[in-house]
């Protein structure tokens, strides 16, 4: 049996195969994944991100345990940023997922590669994929809320779910920049704590000075996931974001982004690494080379003159007929 | 007069429109970078990197400080995460820098945009390249220390400066990760607090298991950036690592590192555009969608095919021949 085919029976062994190969790059990891494909796109995955120390992954196990208890598989990635510096979430929290771990019907990895082609994010899609194959129901994607590249992971959910904690106050200012765009609910964990109703209100007033008419109004919930509380009001306000999306064929439209955003990846990713090598083989390369040392070119200017001389692209243009460049 | 020639006589207000025209990938800004470039490769670049809450802010501001009675000129890049969880690193901290704000030798641009083409790393690099034109002596990079984004654009610096804080214990085992790849010298701030002299021996004990010959091993040391203790030492120790640099032939191979790079991102950034622009305009095109939205095809595939049928790569091999892809 192919390692695909053992992965669609949620043969956990092969899964963990399966990311291995896709970590390092292995071409056969990616003609299994390739197999895989057109029996994915049945997940539902969230996303949940927020600033280190917000509890992210107290909630997370909270969540898993009220999924289970529905009988959902879930699959949970928890991405680590690539740098040393996270505020102690790294080794602690991590363990407290660890009650699930001999469940089979719970599959958690970890992910911190850096350097992955197409970054983390390229990462992420992948081991979402397999999790996908394998028949999780759910599978939830814990990122710390810093940085482009965990910006661009917690867009690859249907729900996102924005963690937050008392005492961030001033950086509410902030939060208006950014956050609108990424957050489908809005979860004040360490509800228990002094500037919880402040934080509440805050955020609130918020999403009061922005127009949704149309689009899905993020709730804000008060949580305190260490013991439980709030949970059941954090799974509805998912499932009714789910029903949101599917009442408005908004979920199919997620699906056919990804697939596209993913192609383009993998096109932009391949393209780069032939045209490198084409670039070094060329005679011309040394001189090349030697122009940029010696700033006697621009790199912009090396660029576009690299691309007219080198590159044809050749498409099927309304007349049927190919043109060039 | 051009804004590439005011900019090369230090006109603030010139820099400051070049910097906004890079920003919204105006085509005449890139224009005016390109006169530039053959001026730039002069001013000595610095990476400060750390956790929210290390002290980077004040301990940049005391830099500025200690370089300025040496009579050099500084332009600081604070680059901010695009995520709105920061641990309050945002507000507060810039406006420790203001005392520096009047003085005219001194340039300070915060940085935040998010999704600019090629990403932060590549808004930092241009205004890194505008501020060398302006004459800059020094150039000091500001980074919040989390994520694939923040730990390149430390790349760019001829010396990092990781800082960190007594309280972090438990992560040394998470810093050893990716530290060591990225340090040159290494910060214990907020020396008077506990725990310091433990960070302190750790960040050594660590260094002591690395074989460093030939290569600088990186000092550590203690600072308390808040009252201007030790600041001497770093400075001294930054030019230290500036001869090594030197001795070592390493600042040229730097430069040249850099420019490739930069010819590299832009060759593929204008590459992609050009290339989506053309499949979109393939008749094929809708065919290929509809496909992907169904899953009949996955991407893998899809954009192998539409590799090897759309795209000629011309080169000059060794035989002096086009040959293709």
């Amino acid at each position: 049996m192919s390692l695909a085919e053992k992965v669609l029976q949620n043969d956990i062994r092969a899964a963990a195969r399966l990311m291995r190969l896709l970590d390092d790059e292995v071409e056969e990891g990616r003609e299994e994944l390739k197999k895989l494909y057109q029996y994915t796109g049945k997940s539902y995955i969230i996303g949940i991100t927020g600033p280190p120390g917000a509890g992210k992954s107290t909630l997370v196990d909270q969540l898993i345990a009220a999924f289970r208890k529905e009988g959902k598989k879930i699959g949970v990635i928890a991405v680590d940023p690539s740098s040393p510096f996270t505020g102690g979430a790294i080794l602690g929290d991590r363990i407290r997922m660890q009650r699930h771990s001999s469940d089979p019907e719970v599959f958690i990895r970890s992910l911190a590669s850096r350097g992955h082609l197409g970054g983390l994010t390229a990462s992420t899609e992948e081991i979402c994929l397999v999790m996908d194959a394998m028949g999780k129901d759910i599978i939830i994607l814990e990122t710390v809320g810093v940085g482009q590249d965990e910006v661009e992971v917690v867009d690859l959910a249907h729900t996102s779910i924005l963690v937050t904690v008392p005492g961030l106050g001033d950086d509410v200012q902030a939060i208006k920049a950014g956050v609108m765009e990424i957050g489908n609910i809005f979860v004040v964990n360490k509800a228990d704590r002094e500037g919880a109703d402040r934080a509440f209100r805050e955020i609130v007033a918020m999403l009061d000075m922005i127009s949704w008419d149309g689009r899905f109004r993020p709730p804000v919930i008060k949580v305190q996931a260490h013991i439980g509380l709030g949970i059941d009001e954090l799974v509805e306000k998912i499932y009714n974001h789910k029903k949101f999306l599917e009442d408005h064929g908004l979920f199919h439209k997620f699906f056919s982004k990804r697939a596209k955003s993913m192609f383009e990846k993998v096109l932009m990713s391949e393209l780069g690494k032939r045209l490198k090598k084409r670039i070094l083989a060329d005679i011309r390369w040394a001189d090349w080379e030697r122009y940029l040392e010696t700033r006697m070119i621009d790199p912009y200017t090396l660029a576009f003159n690299v691309l007219d001389e080198m590159i044809t692209i050749n498409y099927k243009g309304g007349t049927n007929e190919f043109s060039r460049l």
